[in-house]
């Protein structure tokens, strides 16, 4: 029996408070409204910006709400004006859009839709300002328009890519959000030429897809930076050949890379964060070709600051959003990348717990323990 | 009779001490060594980094010395090992050379050169450590390999640019520096593509060089930037199609930009080397696909400092040293853009002076009144 047109009642992980243990309840689900798509999400894994806006410590907390956007699904039915998607298509929510009709969207070198940009304030869906999330009546807000800690949710038609049914949805559920944007920003972004040198700052799985990239790249010296030496080991699989802590050093990591290298990495990638780190990040790589670009989200009130001769020696600094991906026209073909052994994406699942133990995945993420823990929607 | 291997009793502008108007002298210059080449200069001009050096406030004074490094001539002789050039090519010295060598030489990206990177402190030849340039047996210094306000001068093989013949070297001497450095700034780096708009800040030589590419380039809107509102006239020549006084704004200018252009410009090119130009040049293009371009040279305490998040929206922020070209390899090139009538330089040239005169030539600059003034050595 169809159940198109219809409100779903299902299992949602719904967090009603910032930090606490999410709860699975049961929630209705309304039907897609006009270019939106019902999902079934069969497999989602855990991102460190679930963790973050459910910590909710810099932000303004919105509760009760469904986190959640990095998954695999199936379409259950599709709303108004859809023409893309059909029922049983396989998908991948992502955590912004591609409209296909704004500047950026036809601009081939930007990804940040102007209607579907990545919006972290927003809960509810752009048609009618609402959720299509309850419980008695009560609206749960959603989560950067996917909310995949589900097991249906309603999403923008233009925050979902449309992938290869064969696709095992349990591996490539984790190309929504975090190793797509390492991968992409070392592919697409740094575009290292076969046997160069690309450094690697921050070695959590953002940084891991990143070395994937250079790896695949054709890179010779992949090295990687971190701070926690127990990283070192783990990454080796990623293709990182030499290893540099900063604590170890009383000088600089820059300079460190610098005399590593002859003057320099060719390219780097910081996925951290941290200020410092981008700032070494820029200033490691060598003069005359040396690109850097930055990943990682920095806090509100960092300043990245260098000396202009840093730049003026024919550096160049680029940052990245997604790995410059265009959700549904370049997704698909990351997800070819895995299917044909190109891309090795078992390396970066570490765990997998059944949907009603997600919380342990919110543990193993807190205690750093591992890179991605799936989590099954059906147990 | 031939002057090959015998020293050559000549005119020289000498700069006995900084600041202090030139002497035109009788001085001895002796033939090149291995690698070196004698030429005639013909023209030459005056660029801003002559005076910088000349009034040496900031710098370790090196004096006397003869000063000059855009200019154009004829091959006189050629020391041993020199097998690129012989006697009657015509050339431009070039402060930077290329040794066809180093890395950076055989790097597609780069053109900073590690044997011939313009040093401005060295006052001497590489071969010997000593000067070619004698007064009564007393060595008079050299600047950046160069010295073109001479009748004759030793420069290394690798700071000549071996051009056509039939190129009129009282124009094409102006590409031996500024000129080019602003056109490939644009044209090579920024690359602004067809309809698109660009922003250029500061209107002198080098910047109009910067808007005469985008002009090449067929960018759509050209916005300079200024704080001279009498530069805005002259600007007009060189496809300057709006203008921002940065003194008519409250507001920060790139503020001012982003209103003007929804968003920002699509390629801006800085070329005052005032750091907070710098900085307005870079926040002022779009994000998703915005390119900065760091030309202007800093001061040495300088602090480029922007929030990370401008980077991470997709803009780019990269530096060029003499507009990204390789002096001997592609100098040439742009010679020729200059013969088929794509480049226009004649509208650069403002003043000429007989070489007797070339004190004139240093107020015209200090005064602020043209942009390039042609030295006729024969005069």
């Amino acid at each position: 029996m169809s159940t198109a047109g219809q409100i779903i009642r299902c299992r949602a992980a719904v967090a009603w408070e910032a930090g606490k243990p999410l709860v699975i309840e049961q929630v209705e689900v309304a039907p897609p409204q006009a270019m939106e798509v019902r999902v079934k999400i069969l497999f989602t894994s855990l991102c460190h910006t679930d963790v973050y806006f459910w910590e909710a410590k810099g932000q303004t907390p919105l509760f009760p709400r469904i986190f959640g956007h990095e998954a695999g699904g199936v379409v259950e039915s599709v709303g108004e004006g859809v023409t893309d998607l059909k029922p049983g298509d396989h998908v991948l929510p992502v955590f912004t859009g591609e409209c296909k009709e704004c500047r950026h969207c036809k601009s081939e070198e930007s990804n940040m839709c102007d209607l579907l940009r990545i919006n972290t304030d927003r809960g509810v869906m752009l048609n009618d300002g609402k959720a299509r999330f309850s419980i008695g009546g009560r609206p749960i807000y959603h989560f950067v328009g996917t909310s995949t800690f589900s097991e249906y949710t309603v999403v923008h038609v233009g925050c979902l890519a449309k992938i290869n049914p064969a696709a095992p949805l349990d591996k490539v559920c984790v190309l929504s959000c975090g190793i797509s944007t390492g991968l992409g920003a070392t592919l697409n972004v740094a575009k290292p030429t076969k046997g160069s040198s690309v450094a690697v700052f921050g070695l959590g799985a953002v940084g891991l897809a990143a070395a994937e990239g250079a790896r695949i790249a054709g890179a010779s010296r992949i090295i990687g930076v971190d701070l926690n030496a127990k990283r070192f080991e783990e990454a080796k699989k990623f293709g990182v050949t030499e290893f540099v802590n900063p604590k170890d050093h009383s000088k600089p990591v820059q300079e460190v890379i610098a005399e590593m290298t002859g003057g320099g990495v060719d390219r780097s990638v910081e996925c951290t964060g941290s200020i410092n780190a981008m700032i070494s990040a820029f200033e490691c790589v060598h003069d005359g070709w040396g690109v850097a670009v930055l990943v990682g989200v920095p806090n509100k009130d960092d300043a990245f600051k260098t000396h202009p001769m840093n730049l003026l020696n024919e550096r160049t600094l680029k940052g990245t959003f997604f790995g410059n991906y265009k959700p549904r026209t370049d997704l698909p073909s990351v997800v070819e990348k895995y299917m044909n052994k190109e891309l090795e994406l078992e390396k970066f699942i570490t765990h997998s717990v059944p949907f009603s133990e997600i919380n342990k995945a919110f543990e193993y993420m807190l205690q750093g323990d591992g890179l991605r823990c799936i989590i099954h929607m059906d147990a």
